[in-house]
């Protein structure tokens, strides 16, 4: 059931005490695991940026407001855009807060938005394609989704086994930035690959003994593969890969972040496409 | 009051339902505040890993390892080297975990370390440092000390008003490397910069309005200035910089996570350096 036909009428703006329908709340509730995010094919975002992103490049639902907070001059601007979109605004009590916030202290304000609906062909469109091989930490995800989005790079895969790109951390810290992006969900990671590969694309994996990457020479039509912090690019996927890269380093650490490692290459792929 | 001094006799390794002294977990606990890590000189560092850079680089106290893991090959390869370096080892029964783990799944191991005493000599080694003005984030800056180590950069200078770097999270995404690098933690981020440059160092600061990347031509003796995500490098400190430079993006993302800078700034570094 999506979360528009259990909306409550308009008319609850007006009350002096603020109060969520229950109904709502369990839905909300529910929002935070995956499997109802795919039922219902919603997802949350906390936070006044990342809801003004939303309303400005994604399908939001609903807006959630503290109730408390609706006369301040950003909460007023965004119940002004939100009916402009015709997206219904609902205002908080401090009880309502409680069970649905998804961060320790409540930002003020929360969007209910529709997930996006992501072909393999939405992410092939001749630019760079970051492919993400089992990436499970969802602070790393949204900043990698982040920094692509810095970088104007809007073409994501993710492998199987991969977060939920719509997991509430991923949502924050990729800080609006998946309301640009087109994240395609792969089930089967090696079989997207091969088909990029018969595309025309190069397949090159961030690995730690590949070239290094002051030599990366490469066309848009490229995929960036990088695998998880604890074990890199899989074996499976690194035969389907042509080229290999490195981030050459000089002290003892044992690896990278993830999301440092995308932002390098990333940079360097920026110098050689101009 | 240290740890040292309440550690309760080895024959507790013997003990068959392993059970923490009272003392030592009220320390431990107390070690989740600033003030009692100052105050007892000391911190926590969790997990294998973390633990083994800890035996390697710094200077451990006490080894605190699950005790019905303590057969499993690396925690008796872990035991043997604190012995090799006396230091303590102690077992943690199940209901001792609770109240000292500062993760939700604890990894079976922590250790008390001491301290490093950085004094601002220790940080200036004609090599570059990095100055990080008021980044509050403990996961950001345990990524860029795991960043900085990989780039074989040891010397880093926290401004005032940062998060502690004894933080557990800090700790814990620095992935170790905090026990290779240098933190001096200056008590006015601007006199130490003013510092700096009369000893010849030039201070760059990473900004929005800088020179592209590309055209950094930086000498070892340079100062890579690096502000907070919400309000960038203050303005007293900017006015101590000679040069501002960016990383040019393309897309709408409003800014890069601190972290992913830092890695994109050392890896031209490193370019220019070799």
């Amino acid at each position: 059931m999506k979360i528009r036909t259990i909306c409550v009428p308009k008319v609850c703006v007006q009350f002096n005490q603020p109060m969520l329908s229950e109904k709502i709340t369990t839905h909300l509730v529910k929002l935070k695991q995956k499997k109802y995010r795919e039922e219902f094919g919603e997802f949350v975002v906390e936070g006044l940026k990342g809801v003004e992103e939303a309303l400005h490049y994604g399908e939001v639902v609903l807006i959630l407001i503290e109730g408390n907070r609706r006369d301040e001059p950003e909460f007023v601007g965004m119940i002004k855009k939100a009916e402009t979109k015709q997206v219904d605004v609902e205002f908080l009590g401090r009880k309502d807060i409680g069970p649905i916030k998804t961060t320790d202290t409540f930002p003020g304000v929360l969007a209910v938005c529709e997930r996006m609906d992501v072909s393999p062909d939405d992410v092939i469109n001749g630019k760079p394609i970051i492919f993400l091989d089992r990436i499970k930490d969802p602070g790393n995800l949204g900043t990698i989704i982040r920094t692509a989005d810095w970088f104007g790079i809007q073409n994501i895969i993710l492998s199987e086994e991969s977060v939920d790109p719509y997991n509430e951390k991923v949502v924050r810290s990729s800080m609006g930035s998946m309301f640009r992006t087109k994240i395609f969900e792969s089930g089967h990671g090696v079989n997207t690959l091969e088909s990029l590969k018969k595309q025309g694309y190069t397949i090159i994996a961030l690995t730690m003994n590949g070239k290094p990457i002051k030599m990366l020479k490469s066309s848009p039509k490229t995929v960036y593969v990088f695998g998880s912090e604890s074990h890199g690019v899989s074996q499976d996927v690194l035969n389907v890969c042509q080229e290999k890269i490195s981030i050459e380093g000089r002290g003892d650490a044992e690896s990278l972040n993830v999301a440092v490692s995308v932002g390098i290459v990333l940079s360097y792929y920026m110098i050689h496409a101009l």
